[in-house]
């Protein structure tokens, strides 16, 4: 039987478990790369395993989030970031040089490559046939120290594209096209795998802005097979010498088809506020626009910001519209530049930010009160802009730029009718990509051997090994649906000290209890009890990260959210089911106590623990966990039980976790 | 007798008093100035005098202070001063634009005017031979409205030029010498007039960056003469026609002279954190850099960033400094962009900000923790930057460039021999500033025809003419030096809300005690008690208007700092004197009552005002103010007696107050 790309890739990494849709796989990762928000955490678990060295191929740390350096903590994390990229062997992206998968295609992205990121739009550089998965920071650092990614095998769906896209209509249209059929919840468990002959009609930037939104489908990942146009890519940006012709096999076998065939696109526009609110552009024309930005991870390239640049070449923008480019990176920067396309910009009346994820995550830009704001983004979730009750639409390069020349939301193709002189600018690559790079450090030019931590970067704790005996107070008993953002906030004056565990720490559940955190420290130990679904929500590590600073032993809940118990596990805290009649009878305060041998009972695979409940009754929790989650949990945690092997083994990367 | 430059402008202009040393003198203004933080109280205190139209010649509304607009409150305000200046009659900036000196100077400054802005920096087109003075926002609106300006009549100082500036030696390091000479108190007082021989050697950039600098030395102004070099800027900006050949009389006799000899000139710095604190750069050569920013509306023009290039063109930065250009004007981003120099900045890896005053102010580029940090900026007061203990030096672009080559503080000719062949860039003008106006709009093409207003933008209270009788509650006794910071907190989250009055008086005096401002509106009137220097340090108008909000009606004190004593009157606060013994006698909760007519008492002359206690004791206070500021007080404050005098003339401007 044929394989599908997806499946030949994962079979050349594989290093446990088989290829069966829905069974566990852990496989080899050749490269990595982190941000700025997600990888001080990334290396000061590095750090904590112990590590000397990088072990991926590529390990590449990138400073694109915060580069606006707002605070001095921003600043710091940007310099530990670079000490840390030295001192252990990856490469560092200067703040200003650009978003980590604009940055990351041009420079690392390979076919046929395995990468982990810890950024959800890490799929990207599938655009050139690798595959590439977006993690949890804890899963990255793991794999930067040689260790293998595990997941459950997805589904591979064929994505069979036909036809060629017509003027105006574009790569972007697609990915919307592909929203508006399967909804942000489409793609949860898939991976994408575009084939079909449409494939040869889009260039490499047109195929990762289809990757990139892949992620707001809920896949996995997305992939395309490579070609003449992906060799092509690769040789104008001087790295012909990592191209691999690879695809799948011509009988491959897919769990699933969809078709799409480009000739029937046209332009389409994501109203607020979710990606999948997609119409086309001419059912909201008229609506009345004050801002346009082009940029971000999805349309930030050259190819993205040279189509509006020739739209508004010896034009001018509507006087109440205000139009922001930001590009994806330093090389489409200078590029744009050095053609002249900046000043063309500029004389237009766009204001040119830094190359930065800025606005796309509501730092910058943010939009006036009741106004409507264009954006080439990926994501308008409401409030994500940065104001509550905010009208984002997303859409392409070209329905971002009519925008600003018109004052108001206008299909390109009438907007041409109107002006009579404006052309369809196609996509165009530069000859060459040469933009300079100087802010790109490799590790044999790094300025530092040794970690530069500001005062607020403090070290990563490690728990010990799951004790024999549990016990402790139920220190905060919740309702049901507790979120994560309940148990660390989002909010950037909380977050800002993301990498400051301990002040973190301080703010865990304070919106349930703003005495909890003091409480948990000051006892030795203790528990949470919640009701159904306790840690729902954002993926966020911080929200089991932070309880287990506190001491915290364990969770007793009616129910829990599937990714946070993961990250229970993977912090070394016991996530225990009770039943509904139990969680009334359990009190705030009440002492609690595991009867079992918990470090035996959690290792030997038993699943019903006792709890003894002040001393008084008794009742029974269910631990649902597989084999692999119980020696995490057993060892501590997954940074635990990584170090444990990693000092068994002399540092050598472990075979079997 | 001959005239100074400065007396013959303002005789021009004068429509009150003489000009004599220290009397005060009224002024017509021919130019206004405001920028995005202090604009939109201007406006709205414009619109509370109920008038229809600017009077100036010249109104120009910039956006430059917030452009990474943060915060939808930052958006909109700009929104709203685009309305403003559409409805009233201003030209407005668009955000990105540039710094409100920077396009003011490119745009509007002109020989012989005269022009009243917003900004401590309003003085910098003193380089083109305008009498630029910095103000209150209140002293604006008035302005704007076609009223005179107020300010007793300075020293002239002759500043004699003589010689020329050596290679590498710069404009900024002629500001730096005389901050070295004469310290930050140096100008208080005073206008600074240059004149010499030396004058014909420097472009109308390099004058400029020495009249900006000049509200370092605590001038009023600072202002050169015109000449061939004045009159060729101005055609190579398009606006020959508004050169005025313009200068001294020969025998013009001033207060004071000092002698610069620009041949002596090497390059300076200024260490932190005092403008004043400058040493040779040589002093201090070899400190680590991690942070060069070349950019403000000091040395943010094309000129100085063109050195920068130079010197960077075909190099590469310091891998551990980073460097920022922050381009002052869109002009000069557009020009530096169109000739390629963008390009080359960019290839050596300098992070290109939006142009905006930003990091100047403490907004983005935030230093690292325990960081050097080279600026071309103006002020280094320590946290300016917006991290506590900074270590930032002042210093000219050719020395911020050879911080970032070598990673450390080097006087550039230094450099210059070590690397062999870095050549002294100089100063060169572009052929024509050509850049596009398509970011500014003039008062014909306005797009705005009512004031656009967003949920944070409020209306600026009037007060009523003042009562014959005031008695009210001693709602707080406070103690010596309460500063203004004390009143009203600048801290970002409090001051977001200075467009909306009655939520920024929420937080007044909440750091003396955190009860006040509701009891204050609780209560019919009230009073404030302190003892000495009470409301110094910042000059903020909020500190007296938010006050007036909350209904208070005078405050007693044993001193007042000068500035809030004038900002009391013009919000019609009543600032009584009162004894050391008295002040120990009265207690919070004091009912205190004005004996006399109060009305009658202020518009007659009195100075001693009998005080009741608790209807108990008697104390004597007093009343020292001038016959405007009682004409001021009467009238419920400077914008209610503004506004009278429109009503009771018809809008025509008051040619007496």
């Amino acid at each position: 039987m044929g394989q599908t790309l997806t499946e030949k890739i994962l079979e050349d990494h594989l290093v446990e478990g088989t290829l069966e849709t829905g069974e566990e796989i852990g496989i080899e990762i050749d490269q990595v790369l982190t941000q700025d928000t997600t990888g001080t955490l990334v290396w000061l678990q590095f750090e904590a395993l112990g590590l000397d060295e990088v072990q991926t191929e590529i390990a590449a740390q990138y400073c694109d989030h915060q580069t606006y350096q707002f605070d001095f903590k921003n600043t710091d994390d940007h310099r530990f970031l670079r000490s840390a990229a030295g001192t252990f062997g990856a490469h560092f992206s200067r703040p200003g040089n650009g978003i980590c998968h604009n940055v990351h295609k041009e420079n690392f992205a390979a076919p046929g490559k395995t990468m982990l990121g810890s950024d959800s739009h890490t799929p990207t550089p599938g655009g050139l046939g690798e595959l590439a998965i977006g993690s949890g920071g804890l899963d990255v650092a793991v794999a930067m120290g040689g260790g293998p990614y595990y997941i459950e095998m997805p589904e591979v769906v064929n994505v069979r594209l036909e036809g060629e896209l017509p003027e105006w209509s574009t790569a972007k249209d697609v990915a919307l096209e592909m929203l508006r059929r399967l909804t942000v919840k489409g793609g949860v468990g898939k991976i994408f795998e575009y084939t079909g002959p449409g494939v040869e009609s889009l260039s490499v930037p047109e195929r990762t802005t289809i990757t990139n939104l892949g992620t707001e489908l809920g896949a996995t990942t997305s992939i395309f097979p490579t070609d003449e146009k992906t060799k092509d890519y690769l040789a104008r940006q001087g790295r012909e010498d990592v191209f691999e012709d690879i695809g799948p096999d011509e009988d491959a076998e897919y769990d699933d088809e969809i078709v799409v065939d480009l000739s029937d696109i046209e332009p389409l526009i994501a109203c607020p506020s979710m990606p999948d609110n997609v119409v086309p552009v001419r059912e909201v024309a008229g609506e009345t626009v004050e801002q346009v930005i082009v940029g971000s991870c999805t349309n930030g390239g050259y190819e993205d910001i040279l189509p509006t640049a020739k739209m508004l070449e010896g034009r001018e923008m509507d006087k109440k519209t205000e139009m922001i480019v930001a590009p994806g990176s330093k090389q489409a920067s200078e590029i744009l530049a050095r053609q002249g396309w900046t000043a063309e910009l500029m004389a237009a009346g766009v204001n040119f930010s830094e190359a930065t994820c800025g606005a796309c995550i509501g730092i910058g830009h943010v939009p006036a009160s009741d106004s409507v704001s264009l954006r080439t983004f990926n994501r308008n979730f409401e409030g994500r802009s940065g104001i509550e009750d905010d009208n984002v639409y997303l859409c392409s390069p070209e329905v971002a730029a009519a925008a600003a020349l018109k004052g108001e939301i206008v299909d390109p193709r009438d907007l041409a009718d109107e002006l009579g002189d404006l052309e369809a600018p196609g996509v165009e690559l530069p000859e060459k990509y040469d933009g300079s790079k100087a802010d790109l450090i490799a590790p044999d030019e790094a300025v530092d051997d040794d970690l530069v931590k500001g005062p607020n970067i403090g070290d990563v704790p490690l728990k010990d090994p799951l004790d024999a005996h549990l016990e402790g107070e139920a220190l905060l008993k919740m309702e049901d649906n507790i979120t994560t953002d309940h148990i660390i906030p989002a909010t950037q004056d909380i977050l800002m000290y993301r990498s400051n565990v301990p002040k973190l720490s301080e703010f865990t559940l304070s919106r349930v209890d703003d005495t909890f955190a003091q409480r948990a420290l000051d006892s030795d130990g203790g528990f949470l009890v919640a009701g159904e679904n306790y840690g729902q929500g954002s993926s966020r590590e911080h929200a089991a990260l932070c309880p287990m600073f506190l001491g915290i032993e364990g969770v007793l809940a009616q129910s829990f959210a599937r990714i946070h118990k993961a990250n229970l596990f993977n912090f070394g805290l016991i996530p225990l089911t009770i039943s509904a009649e139990d969680y009334e009878n359990i009190e705030q305060g009440d002492d609690i106590e595991i009867v079992d041998d918990v470090a035996e009972a959690v290792a030997s695979g038993q699943e019903e623990f006792t709890v003894r409940v002040n001393d008084d009754w008794e009742l029974t929790a269910e631990l649902d966990a597989s084999e692999r989650e119980r020696r995490i949990l057993a060892a501590g945690g997954k940074l635990s039980l990584t170090k444990q092997q990693y000092e068994n083994e002399g540092g050598a990367a472990p075979a079997d976790d």
